[in-house]
């Protein structure tokens, strides 16, 4: 076996909280668009990466995560989490392709919580609750068909933070939020020998391949973000959701790129 | 509003931490039946009720569940839970069919709990895992087609108490455990103003009405019951897993009848 | 053995949630009295009971708890669990002395969730966090002396329900709410063959002795009560802490009388 | 405000998950003392730092923990959390002093779970239980007198890890593990840009000032390491319960210090 690719570091990297990519994820996804007022990004949004377009999405997402051999799916507290990614898109200059950027995510594994801070994904303990869409025509199914109901929530430090509520058309969509366009995520780590020095963060985006997905169907959606005591989403003003969807997706992460 | 169906007893009675049926459910399964030395079954089978065959099945199942009005589906915390849910076959006698008896089920949310014990189902709280199929060919989903492999787990009380694996393949099959007979339970609550005696348990089954199912795929399964300081599932002694199946199932539960 | 006291109802007895009293109680407690408006009480108060005085108390409790042989305390997730407490005083009518009743009660262990339903305490899974005074001068260690600060917090199916806030006088108290006088409860189950017919409650209180306790601290202390969808707390308006203290107890529960 | 400590790196700072220290902490601790088989710690010692001596300690620590304006103890959600320490003593060679190495530690909030990850602690998630001595003569309260039985046990990702009893003695002890001398850790995290490459870990020690202790009440102890398919502490082999310890404990660390 190969030397721990994270802490913890023993000799036989066998409990390493994070083995090395590549890492496959399926799930299910909730993803809700919305506008804001762009000045109040500055509140998140890097200036050197650019500035926010009024331009977001909430994504909630039920995910089955493993390495290479899959043993994750046979011991399903390793493979399932559920998380809230929030992406907020950013304008960088004459000429270049829309990105987002990603400010803040609440999962509920420590294993993608690591995961996602390698990616810069710089993630949270959080919980997060999304209806599914079961395959039957049932009053708890909320089947992939139109006018079925889905909730979505997060929680974080024992306090609602984020409310939305999706209504199915019949229609299919296209893509939303971070499945639209690269994202980037800052990684950094202060030096506690020298901690009156903040970490100097580093701007990634996941390097995703052989995505597969089940379509996305398409809904009308209602969001809050709740006031909080430490959590800033509510420093993104009054948002309003524009376009919400709903599917399945498959990706591969093998690793980062510099942004 | 009517008055409280439930503890808490407030005048509105919209608190009450369970509501009148109708109950909708709908869920994704894991069932593993088994075989077990018959004559251990008295450890938990009420001699009233028959005598254990040596057939039993567990049920690993994520559910969605709502009332009448369906709003648990928009606030899903108040929707999905996951239980293990343990029966085994008793004969109770010649002419009669087949039933079977819940003597051990495990649940995650208070209101599945107490829904639960109004219906003979003894609930303990516990944590359920079960790999879920996601409808994509992607190594992390587990899709409902040959080769898949799943993983489902039960822990109470910090301990590992079932561990099972199962191997799709590609055939369908009929229905397992309490999804094949009538299940019956116990009812019964102590009376703490003479805690000597202790409660006298009534004998009900659920009343189950509108089934839906996707059909169910076929599956090799292996179980393990863990020793436990409390739980007794391992007085089963050695089981060995002779079916499995998963697949998707909604039902309606409008109350119960008398066994 | 003898037979079980509550589900499961197994030949042993050994697993039943809840095994028969005495039940042992020793736990820190933080209690916030507080002043409403007595005419909202009648939101929850039965009239049979009396009316509500406009005086209630909400105690957060860290509670180790064992049966006559001690072996939780030797696997204490068996023993250990926190709960809050809302008990709202009556005035039962001339010459009657002064009684609380448990509207609503939250914990976060099914053994205390049951033993509390027995008793007439009608408890919900919820989340508390207290801050303890631990026998230490610094900074983190909040003891038991003026000037130290103390928060309380519960939350219900993901949202923060109630907050609160205790500074530390020098000065000892005497006791509050639940500690002060008889609390009763309402015991009652609906039958489920007979879903259209609610619980008839039975009024009941538990049959405490053999209380220790380590005198109470005083405090002057914040109080607030959050809007929830299903929980009704906010129905009592606008609350205001009168009084509060901290400290230790122990009391033995040996079962219930009637009210 | 300063830049953000630690991710999220918003402008305001204010929702890193990690503020600048200096990090106070006070706390309840079991410890228990431990002797293996000294050849089975190259499994978890790294060969640079020396060879293990054979001696270790398990902590169990309920801890309360906050920054300099205290806020956390107000709403102790963000105060209090409860974890399990190991540490192998190992012999860093002549004329050297005793040091401490914590090959592996888990915790159950995330805060405390990247306030590790910087000091070298390498933290996962894990549940961690322990009965607290209260100020109570009373059954349920083990008060820190002779005789008091207490409990402690982790586990982690479903399965009990970790069983601990300690019975007191009405003697005072010295200090235990990571109480006696410093204690080295690893900080390192491999750069996803190149996943091939591993982390190169860096040994640290936090630098820890103003201890204050209530003095340790000794206690004989059973210590039981169980076998688990991802966590190595069963690699240690037969461990024998040496020693032990429980008291309250406080400490300030401002930063970390090259080992």
């Amino acid at each position: 076996m190969p030397p721990s690719f994270t802490p913890p570091f023993t000799s036989s990297g066998r409990s390493a909280l994070v083995q090395a990519p590549p890492w496959y994820y399926a799930g299910w996804l909730v993803n809700v668009e919305f506008a804001f007022d762009a000045g109040l990004g500055v509140a998140m949004v890097p200036p050197q990466l650019g500035v926010a377009t009024g331009k977001g999405c909430v994504h909630f997402a039920d995910w089955q995560s493993c390495g290479n051999d899959g043993q994750e799916l046979l011991d399903p507290v390793y493979a399932q989490y559920r998380e809230t990614i929030v992406v907020l898109e950013i304008a960088p200059g004459q000429g270049a392709d829309a990105r987002f950027y990603c400010p803040l995510i609440y999962v509920d594994q420590d294993i993608s919580l690591l995961r996602g801070w390698l990616q810069g994904w710089p993630k949270k303990i959080g919980q997060t609750w999304l209806t599914r869409s079961l395959p039957l025509v049932h009053p708890a199914a909320a089947p992939l068909s139109k006018g079925s109901r889905l909730g979505a929530s997060l929680s974080v430090k024992e306090r609602r933070l984020v409310d939305a509520t999706v209504t199915l058309t019949d229609e299919k969509t296209g893509r939303l939020g971070f499945l639209s366009a690269p994202t980037i995520g800052a990684v950094g780590w202060p030096d506690l020998t020298q901690p009156g020095i903040p970490a100097a963060p580093r701007y990634l985006r996941a390097d995703i391949v052989d995505r597969v997905e089940s379509g996305w169907t398409q809904g009308r959606a209602t969001l809050r973000f709740h006031e909080h005591p430490v959590e800033e989403l509510s420093l993104l003003g009054r948002v309003e959701a524009t376009q919400a969807s709903a599917g399945w997706m498959g990706i591969t992460v093998r690793g980062a790129l510099a942004a």
